[in-house]
């Protein structure tokens, strides 16, 4: 049932951190690429230990390394890459590279920690010789900020089990007073899996009352009350990728300070949302989602980024927020979630995952926004 | 709900730090632990973004650090000890330690990236002066190896749901011919969160049949059908802690051949479990078992270590592989699950969870593993 990845789009992928490995300021003969994430973006693989060989210039010299536990896994999701099996595999694929004529070797230096990189060097200082070692930051992430069709469907799968999980149990009474925050929960996602969901995106937050308040809040035994916001951020994963989105709720009677705070925030929703266009700067996006809630004075309450990129994890390039760098890539998937939290009173958090285009941005999670009382 | 970590336990847990830090080869004047599940042991904080400082003489300046979504969290979860709200906590609590007279700082080298390492040391080589950065390895997590009591009763909490949430699912026969993989996984889950499981500890398996033979197979849609191997490997959380534990069944009427390496693998686990020593090398508690199998002249349908520690991770120290190195302390927490994968035609794990203590092991996982048709 989970899709798997179209393995020409996988070696399209790989193709292009060959085109990046060729325009970088520092040419490298190779990288070695060992976050899973990105293993599992550049060749379909799905096990908890790998990395992959990827040649400037030479695709038939690619390798991926996994260990003994993923033999039959390997040859099943990668028949077109030569498996390496080893325990250690960014030792093992740069052992291979260079003892395959390379120089230089690129690795992830976001990614590989100070102690792997001093037992690379030590590696090779005891062998007398060794490759030059090239760290680089970000080089698959950035590929990975711009989903190709395949990628964009399966996002659009994910998010249209949210919708319809979150309908679903509105529907048959399921957020009332007198339910908890971990029944709500919990009835949320086996919705999801019953649609069809692999995964849940990651821990559900389900907030009633002044849990509202809290941004990460995780669900407890608290009981809904009559009154209470009910803030909800959720997601479903299919093929490994991730919707997330929030939604918040008052349940049975609003108070006039729940409605106040929740136009604000969908105002600053909407502002958000106008602004994710092609090249726009990442701080003037946040900036046109959160001036609106610092003109009405609720600055010191919005305590956030406005979104993140979304994608093989719940959280990746770009990060929308005050302190960003850079634009926004046509094709990126993104959410916007401004959100206003009074500490002790309740808080509205209000959410969607959108892909970036040349025109309107699309819209993947489609329930309704409208101020509800249910 | 969900039990906290006792705040004396975790003040004397950054006391070990200490003691460790004073006791090292390299002594430092303080460490930043950047680790988010160190940071959790240590303090009990469980945000998605922190670190802690810890000097070698004075708890009264150690600090813990995260961004301002987790303002009321860390009051509420670290009381007793002072935080500071930024962004970039590994450079902040760095900063701090050098202004307040750290000459020489400790940080987290197999979890600090080489690109973080670059950034420290640009930062101060632009101010002109800056501490002596010295990584070490592996510092928090020898002393999370040896569980205290507090630990302990959170895994024997999480062993149990596992235990009755699986006969709970036998009893209403769940594992039958004709139902899938995923409905066998999703319902496990489901009965570990209603029995109080805060999380689900990993990606529930559920083999069934030829896919029996994979180590670590996904649930499918494959519907389970009578002569099956049903394997299945879980566990659930109980206040940040782990259960692990694998059963394979057969489902209906059993050959020859499933018997035969069932009773080879049970008796290979029972040799594993009697090898769980106080000081026992690692190495030989693994061969303990292994060589069971070896002898059986199945040696490489067995493509995996025989157990791990188990805590606030799934997998933590110690490792028991035919590659490890060290002996298995007093007090740790362990799994013992050797199998037997027979290619195309299935295969059997039994895991269990276990305390190293100075008599017999604590068996924490309960569940009965006589071969069993279902």
């Amino acid at each position: 049932m989970s899709p798997a990845p179209v393995i020409s789009d996988c070696r399209a992928r790989r193709d292009r951190v060959r085109e990046a490995l060729a325009t970088a300021e520092q040419p490298v003969d190779a990288i070695v690429i060992s976050d899973l994430v990105n293993v599992r973006y550049l060749t379909g693989f799905t096990g908890s230990n790998a990395a992959v060989l990827i040649w400037a210039d030479d695709p038939r010299s690619d390798r991926i390394c996994t260990d003994g536990r993923y033999l039959t896994q390997v040859a099943e999701q990668t028949p077109d890459l030569p498996a390496v099996i080893a325990r250690n595999c960014l030792v093992e694929l740069v052992d291979r590279a260079h003892d395959s004529g390379g120089a230089t070797i690129g690795f992830e230096s976001d990614v590989v920690t100070v102690a792997q990189h001093e037992a690379l060097l030590a590696r090779f200082e005891e062998a007398g010789s060794g490759p030059e070692l090239v760290g680089r930051t970000g080089l698959v992430q950035r590929l990975r900020e711009i989903k190709d069709a395949g990628e964009v469907e399966l996002l659009r799968q994910a998010c249209a089990i949210g919708d319809r999980a979150l309908a679903a149990i509105i529907d048959r009474g399921v957020i009332v007073p007198g339910a908890t925050e971990r029944e709500v929960a919990r009835t949320l996602e086996w919705e999801m899996y019953a649609l069809g969901a692999d995964a849940i995106a990651f821990e559900t937050i389900v907030a009633a009352g002044a849990n509202s308040a809290i941004p990460h809040h995780r669900p407890t035994d608290d009981v809904l009350a009559t009154g209470d916001f009910v803030k909800i951020d959720f997601g479903a994963v299919v093929g490994g990728y991730h919707s997330d989105m929030t939604r918040t709720y008052v349940l049975g009677r609003a108070a006039d300070w729940q409605r106040e705070i929740y136009d604000l925030v969908a105002d600053a929703q909407a502002a958000g949302r106008a602004a994710l266009e092609p090249g726009a700067d990442l701080r003037g996006v946040d900036a046109a989602a959160r001036s609106v809630i610092a003109d009405a004075g609720h600055g010191e309450h919005y305590v956030h980024g406005l979104g993140h990129g979304v994608g093989l994890q719940i959280h990746e390039a770009p990060g929308i927020g005050a302190l960003a760098t850079g634009t926004l890539p046509c094709g990126a998937a993104v959410t916007v979630e401004p959100g206003v939290y009074l500490p002790g009173r309740g808080g509205v958090r209000i959410e969607d995952t959108l892909i970036v285009t040349d025109t309107a941005p699309d819209l993947l999670t489609a329930t309704d926004k409208a101020f509800t009382v249910i």
